[in-house]
C-alpha cells in the first residue's frame, strides 16, 4: 500500500503526551481562576458564516482570514473569540442576563506567514463583562484582579500589570490639538529607546506636529514615579479637558479599589504611554508583563470598550475584558525552559504485576480508580528494569509492585519514584500517601520563574 | 451603520450559558473519567493537509468533509480523532512508549444535510490504546471497564454495554462460506423485526446466498440468554473454523477479565448481530445502549483493530478504543428531559451589597475566592427584588446580603436560594455551608434516568 506521508502543517503546534499534559494545566488553571469570578462558559463555533465574521474586519486581519465555500455557503474560520461573542450577545440579547459574564476558552485561526512561534491555529483565553446599556467603573477594576489571580495561579509572582485609561489619552492629544495624529506620535515616541530623541522629533516634525507639542507630549508620556506620584503629577492636567479629567479620576477610583480586590500595590503600576489600538477601547487598558522576561511581551491585555456589538446591534454594550494568548505564551515559557514539566503526569501510580494472574492487580486498580486515584495498569511482558523505565518515561510519582509474596500476605510494594524508597504498605496505606501527593500537585507552580543569583 | 444580522450557521451547536454548564459538565466528567485510567491528553490540529486527512477516506465521508485552499495548500477539517490519532502515531512513532494510552476529546465537522439533531459540528470523546506490534487481549477488556466507569460518571445506572467480537462473525461466514456477502447478511436481517421474515429470505435467496446458510445464520444469530447461556451454546461452533474458535476463546475471556474490573455482571450482555462496520475490527467491538432510550441508538461504541496506520505507516499498530458523540448526546438527552440543569451554576454563590461603599463586600468577594468558591459580586443599582432575581436566573445556590448592619456587626445574611431560609452567619461559617454544598455537586448525577412508575 502506498504510504502518505503523516506531516502535520507547519504553523500548528501538535505536543507530545508529556507537553500536553502542562498545555492541559495551563488552559484548565486559566479557566478555573475565570470560573472563581463567576463567568459563565461560551462556546461559539470555530466556522460562522463569512459576512457575519467579516463584518467588521478588514486591513490585515481579513488577509489571514481562512475562508472556504461550502455548497452555497460562503464560511470562515473564527480569528479571534471577541467578534463571535458581539454576534452572541447581539443574537441572544433577549436571553441573557445583564451584566453578561463570560468567559471562553478555544482555538481561533490566523493565515500568517509561518515563523518560528507563530502560529495559525491558537488558543485564546478570552473574559469579559458585558453591560446592557451602561457599566459601572467597578468592572474595569475586578478585570484587573482578575488578570492577578489568573496568573499567579499559574505560579508567576514576578509580574506586573501595566494599567492606563484612554480617556487619558484621548483627553491629553484632544488638549494639544492632536487628537487625530495621536496614534501617529505614540507610535514614534514608543521608538524613543530605539532611535534616539533626535530621530524622533524629525519624524514628527515631518508630519507636521509642532515642536511645542511635541515637547508637551514627551513631559505628558515621561510622568513617572509610584502610582500615587504619577495621579498626584496628573493633577495638572485636570482642568485641561473633561475627558481628560474624567480619565484621571477613573484612574484613580480603579487604582483605588484594587486594594479592595486584595490585589497587591507592587503588582500594578501605572503607565500612561499604554495604548491598544486606538478606537475600540474608551476607558481602562490593560497589559501584563513577565518582570524577568520583557521580551516576551505582554501575556495579557485588554481593557474598557463602549461598542462591543455596533455591526450586529443597535443596543449599547459597553464591556470590559482581557484575553491571554495562550498557544503563543506556552511556546515561549517552554523555549525559555521555564515550565515545570516534571511534576505532571497522565497517572498518579502505576502499578506492575509480577504474577501471571491479573486478576488481583486488576482488582487493585480498579478500587484506586474508585478512590479517584489516576491508575494505569502494566501488563506488557518484559523484565522488570524495562517496566521501570517505562514508569520513568511517563514520570509516574508512584509504582506498585505485585508479586506472589505481596498477594499472599495481602500487601503491596510502593515505590516512590522521586525518592526510590520502597516500601511494603497495605491497600489503603498506599491510597493514602497517593492522594496526599496527589493534593500537592494543585499547589505545584506551573511557570518556574528563574530567581537571580544573589 | 448598516447591521450584519448575528446569526449562527444551522447546524452548528452554540448553546445558552445555562445549558453550556451543563454541557462543560459533561466534558469534564467525560475527560475525568478517561483520565482515571491513565490516559493522556492528545490535541491535534482541526486543520490538516487534505492528502493527509483523506489518506483513507471515500464513499461518503469525503463528500462531508470540509476542504479549503489556502495559498498554496490544500487543507481539510478533522472529521473523526482517528484519522488524526493514526497520523500522530506513526509521525511521532519513536518517542511513544508503548502501549500508547491516549484520549482526546475536540470537535470535528462533518458537511451533512442540516437536519434537527444533526450537527456539522460535533464533539467526539474518544479513547485508545496503541500497541507496538501486538497488544493484550486484557486491554479489550480494560475499555469495557473504561465504558462502564465513564456511562456510570454520568450518573446513568440503566445502560447496557453489548460486546461481540469480530473474529466470531468472521469465522462464522467463513464456516457457512458466505465471507463476502457477511455485511449484506448482517444488514439484511438486522431489518427483521422491520419486514418481516419472509422478505429476508426473499432479498438474501435474489442475492444468490443459499436457503440452508441463510438458515444457518438465523439459527447462529438468535443464540440468546445469559452470557454463560450464551457462551455455552457457541461451544457447538467452536471446531467450525479457527477464526470462530478464537474469537470464542476471547469473548470468553474479555467476559471473565471483566469481573476483575469490577463491572457488574448485568451491564454487559453478549449480542452476536453487533459488526460496527466489516472491514475495520478484528477483535471485541462495543455498543451502548441506555435501557429505557433505545432509540438515542448507542451512545458508546468502538472496537479492537489491527492496523491503526496503515495508510501512514509501515509497523504493525494494533489498538483498541471507543468513541462517545457528545453533541448529540447532549442534544438528545436535553431533547427529552432527561439532564439535570438546575444543579450547575456558574457561581457558588452571588454577594448582593445593600451599601453604598463597594470596600466590604469586594473583600469578602476576594476573600471567598482565596479559598476556592466561585463568586460573583452583583454591583447593579436596582431593587432587592430585580437583584434576587437576577440570583435566581443565573441559579446560584446562595446569595449574601451585606447592608450596614452586616458590615458593622461583621456578620453577614447568607440566603439559601433552594429553601428560601435566610440566617446571619460569620464569614467562616458561610465559607464552610458553601464548600459543602460545593463538594455535593460533584456527585450530581447529570442525566436523570426517568423511573417506571412502580
Amino acid at each position: 500500500m502506498k504510504k502518505v506521508s503523516p506531516r502535520t502543517l507547519s504553523g500548528f503546534m501538535e505536543l507530545l503526551p508529556d507537553d500536553q499534559l502542562v498545555m492541559n494545566e495551563l488552559l484548565e488553571r486559566l479557566q478555573r481562576s475565570y470560573e472563581l469570578f463567576g463567568f459563565s462558559p461560551l462556546d461559539t463555533p470555530i466556522i460562522e458564516a463569512a459576512e457575519v465574521l467579516l463584518a467588521k474586519a478588514g486591513g490585515e486581519t481579513e488577509k489571514q482570514i481562512y475562508t472556504m465555500q461550502k455548497g452555497e455557503s460562503e464560511l470562515a474560520l473564527r480569528f479571534d473569540l471577541t467578534v463571535p461573542l458581539a454576534k452572541f450577545v447581539a443574537a441572544n440579547y433577549g436571553a441573557l442576563s445583564f451584566p453578561f459574564r463570560r468567559y471562553q476558552i478555544g482555538k481561533v485561526y490566523r493565515g500568517e506567514r509561518a515563523q518560528r512561534g507563530r502560529f495559525r491555529e491558537f488558543y485564546q483565553a478570552d473574559v469579559d463583562i458585558i453591560g446592557d446599556g451602561e457599566l459601572g467603573l467597578i468592572y474595569e477594576a475586578e478585570i484587573a484582579a482578575v488578570i492577578y489571580k489568573t496568573i499567579t495561579s499559574l505560579g508567576l509572582d514576578e509580574f506586573k500589570i501595566k494599567l492606563n485609561n484612554r480617556k487619558i489619552l484621548n483627553g491629553f492629544f484632544e488638549y494639544i490639538g492632536e487628537r487625530e495624529n495621536s496614534l501617529f506620535i505614540l507610535q514614534t515616541i514608543d521608538k524613543l529607546d530605539k532611535i534616539g530623541l533626535k530621530a524622533v522629533i524629525n519624524i514628527l516634525s515631518d508630519k507636521g506636529i509642532k515642536r511645542e507639542s511635541i515637547d508637551e507630549t514627551l513631559k505628558f508620556l515621561g510622568v513617572s514615579g509610584s502610582n500615587s506620584e504619577i495621579l498626584e503629577k496628573l493633577e495638572q492636567y485636570k482642568d485641561k479637558t473633561e475627558t481628560l479629567s474624567t480619565g484621571i479620576e477613573e484612574l484613580k477610583e480603579v487604582i483605588e479599589s484594587l486594594k479592595d480586590f486584595l490585589v497587591p500595590e507592587d503588582k500594578v503600576l501605572i503607565d500612561l504611554s499604554i495604548a491598544r489600538g486606538l478606537d475600540y477601547y474608551t476607558g481602562t487598558v490593560y497589559e501584563t508583563f513577565l518582570d524577568k522576561h520583557p521580551e516576551i511581551g505582554s501575556i495579557c491585555s485588554g481593557g474598557r470598550y463602549d461598542n462591543l456589538a455596533e455591526f450586529y446591534s443597535k443596543k449599547s454594550l459597553p464591556g470590559v475584558g482581557v484575553s491571554i494568548g495562550v498557544t503563543r505564551l506556552f511556546y515561549v515559557l517552554d523555549e525559555q525552559g521555564l515550565l515545570n514539566k516534571d511534576c505532571f503526569s497522565s497517572a498518579d501510580v502505576l502499578i506492575i504485576p509480577l504474577v501471571e494472574d491479573l486478576k488481583g492487580p486488576i482488582g487493585i486498580a480498579s478500587k484506586l480508580r474508585g478512590r479517584g486515584i489516576k491508575t494505569e495498569l502494566y501488563t506488557e511482558k518484559r523484565k522488570l528494569k524495562a517496566k521501570l523505565s517505562y514508569a520513568d518515561k511517563i514520570r509516574v510519582p508512584f509504582v506498585i509492585l505485585l508479586g506472589e509474596d505481596e498477594i499472599s500476605s495481602n500487601k503491596l510494594t510502593l515505590k516512590d519514584m522521586k525518592s526510590g524508597e520502597q516500601r511494603g504498605v497495605s491497600l489503603e496505606e498506599a491510597t493514602e500517601l497517593i492522594l496526599k501527593r496527589k493534593a500537592q500537585t494543585a499547589d505545584i507552580r506551573l511557570i518556574a520563574e528563574k530567581k537571580e543569583e544573589e
